[in-house]
C-alpha cells in the first residue's frame, strides 16, 4: 500500500437543505477526502486550523489511522462556509466565506510526507498547490481539483498545476467554464489536452465522465439516492475513494484501475449526502461498500 | 413482427440553437417517433396536417413503410413550433406555439388500425390520448409520453390514462413535476405507483432512468456526443427506438426486453440530435446503430 497525501481544507460549514439544517458542522475537502480514502490506504493530511477545532475532530481522523502531523493550528478561527441547497440540489449557494486561518496559509511538509508516491491537490489556491507539489521529492501519481474562483482569478497559475498532474477531478459546470466547451463530453477531452492523461467530470446525481488519452471515455450514473439530505462533499468524498483505492495498489495506475476507482468514489459519494456533513460517510465501513457496489453493478447490469 | 400504433404531433418546426437554426423543418413526436420505430417494426401513424404539409414530408414516411392512412389533411395551416435552445440546450425556450388545425384535432382510427397490439400515445392532450386508446380492440403493450401543460392543466384527465397504460416516458423535470419528487429516482418509483408497471425518465444528455415493479432501477448514460446541433425530438426518437425494438419481438415485453428497448432508445436518440429537425436521423441506418451500439456498450464496460 502507498501513502497518499492530501492538501486542502479544514472546516466548519453551516449548511441549509430542504432536509434541514447544520451549524458548524465538520467539513472542509480535506475531511472527506481522507475519511473516503482512509477505507483503503494510509492517508497524510496538510493543512491548517483555528484554535477552536475541536479535538474530536482531530480524534476522528487519528480513529482512521490519518497521519495528521501535517496539520497545524494557528492564532485564529478554522475556516467556516455557510451555504444552502434548494430544488433539485444541484448547486450551492454560497451566504459565507469567512476563510479566517486559511486566508494565510502556507503549506509545509513534514519531512516524512516528502516521500509519498500518490498526491491529491484539493480545492485550495493554485498556487499553494504546486508549492505542496514542489515539496514531494518524487511522486508516482498526482491528482487535483479545482473551482469557478480559481478558473476566473488564477487560470495562469491553474494551467500550470494542470500541467504537472496525472489527472484531474472537477465538476462538470467548472469543468465546462475552464475549457469554453458546450457540454461535459467536450469538455472532458479538453482538459486532457491541457495536460493531464485522465479527467474525471463529477456530474452530481448523474454519475461521471472519465475520459482517458490511453482509451476514451468511461461512463456510468451515479447510485440511485432517492432522499438526499446533503450533496456537500459529494465530490470529495468521490476524489478520496478514487485515490484511496489506487494507492491501494500499490502501482502506477492503469485505465482499468482508473475505472474501478471511479466506481469506488461514485459508491462512497452515495454515502456521504444521506446525511448531513461527514455524518454518513465517517460511520461508512468496508462492507458497506461493498453491499453497495453490488447493487449499484446491478443498476446498470442488462445482459 | 407486431405492428405498432402511434398517436401524435406533425409537425413544421422553426428552430434556433448555438449551432445554426432551420425554419420551419419537419419535426412533431409522431414523426421522430415513426421514423425510429420504423427501422425495427411495422407503423400506423394517426394525426393532423394542414394544406401546406409538404409531398415530400408524406413520402419520407411512406419510404418507410410507415402506414399513413390514418393522417387525415384538414383546411388550414400544420401545427407550427418555433423555440430556441441556449447554452448547455438542457432545455427548450417556447418562442410561438401555433396549433393551427391540431386545435380541433380529433383522433379516428381508420378500421384496419384497430388491431394494433402496441400503442404510443405521444405527447397530446390526455383526453385524446384516452380517446385514440379507446378504439383500439386488444392492445397488448402502451406506452405514453406527457408534458408540463398537461401537468399543470388536465391532471386528472392525465391520472387516467396513467391508469391505463404499462409505460410511461417522460422528461426528467416532468417526471419531478407531476409526482412533486424532488429527483428523478424518487420521482421514477412514484409515477409507477400511478399505475404503469415500467417508466423511463428521459435525462436528456445524462441518459435515462427506467424503473420496474418487477426489478426496480435501471440506468445508463446517454452515447458521448461532443457536438450537439439540435435537441428537439431526442426524447420522440428514443421513444420510437423503444417501442420499435420491442414490437419487432412480437411478444409481451420482459424486463430484460423493456432494457435492451432503452438501450436502443438512447442510441438513436444520439443520433438525431447530430443535425436540425429529421435531418439526422432520417438517414440513419439499423447498420449505423449496430456500430454506435457497440461503441457505447465499450463506454461503461470496465471488467
Amino acid at each position: 500500500m502507498s501513502e497518499i497525501l492530501v492538501v486542502g481544507s479544514l472546516a466548519y460549514d453551516s449548511i441549509q437543505t430542504p432536509a434541514g439544517k447544520v451549524s458548524r458542522a465538520l467539513g472542509g475537502s480535506a475531511n472527506y477526502f481522507s475519511l473516503a480514502a482512509s477505507l483503503f490506504s494510509k492517508v497524510r493530511v496538510v493543512g491548517v486550523v483555528g484554535e477552536d477545532y475541536e479535538q474530536k475532530d482531530f480524534d476522528l481522523l487519528r480513529s482512521r489511522e490519518v497521519d495528521i502531523s501535517g496539520m497545524t493550528t494557528q492564532k485564529g478561527k478554522t475556516f467556516h462556509w455557510e451555504g444552502e441547497y434548494k430544488g433539485d440540489m444541484n448547486e450551492a449557494i454560497t451566504l459565507k466565506t469567512e476563510l479566517n486561518v486559511f486566508e494565510t496559509f502556507n503549506p509545509v511538509l513534514p519531512t516524512h510526507y516528502k516521500d509519498s508516491s500518490f498526491v491529491f491537490l484539493a480545492n485550495i489556491s493554485p498556487d499553494l498547490q504546486v508549492k505542496v507539489l514542489e515539496q514531494v521529492q518524487a511522486p508516482k501519481f498526482v491528482g487535483m481539483d479545482t473551482m469557478n474562483f480559481w478558473i476566473s482569478s488564477k487560470l495562469a497559475d491553474l494551467k500550470k498545476v494542470l500541467s504537472k498532474v496525472d489527472v484531474v477531478l472537477i465538476n462538470e459546470g467548472e469543468a465546462m467554464m475552464l475549457t469554453g466547451a458546450a457540454n461535459g463530453i467536450e469538455a472532458s477531452r479538453k482538459v486532457v489536452e491541457m495536460g493531464p492523461s485522465a479527467v474525471v467530470i463529477k456530474r452530481g446525481e448523474y454519475g461521471f465522465v472519465m475520459y482517458t488519452k490511453a482509451e476514451g471515455f468511461f461512463i456510468l450514473p451515479a447510485y440511485p439516492i432517492e432522499k438526499v439530505t446533503d450533496p456537500t462533499g459529494a465530490g470529495d468524498t468521490f476524489a478520496g475513494g478514487f485515490f484511496g483505492y489506487l494507492a491501494s495498489l500499490n502501482r502506477k495506475p492503469n485505465v482499468a484501475d482508473l475505472k474501478e476507482a471511479c466506481v469506488k468514489g461514485t459508491i462512497l459519494a452515495s454515502f456521504t449526502i444521506q446525511d448531513f456533513g461527514v455524518k454518513a460517510l465517517s460511520k461508512t465501513t468496508t462492507k458497506d461498500l461493498e453491499i453497495r457496489l453490488n447493487e449499484y453493478k446491478k443498476v446498470f447490469a442488462h445482459y
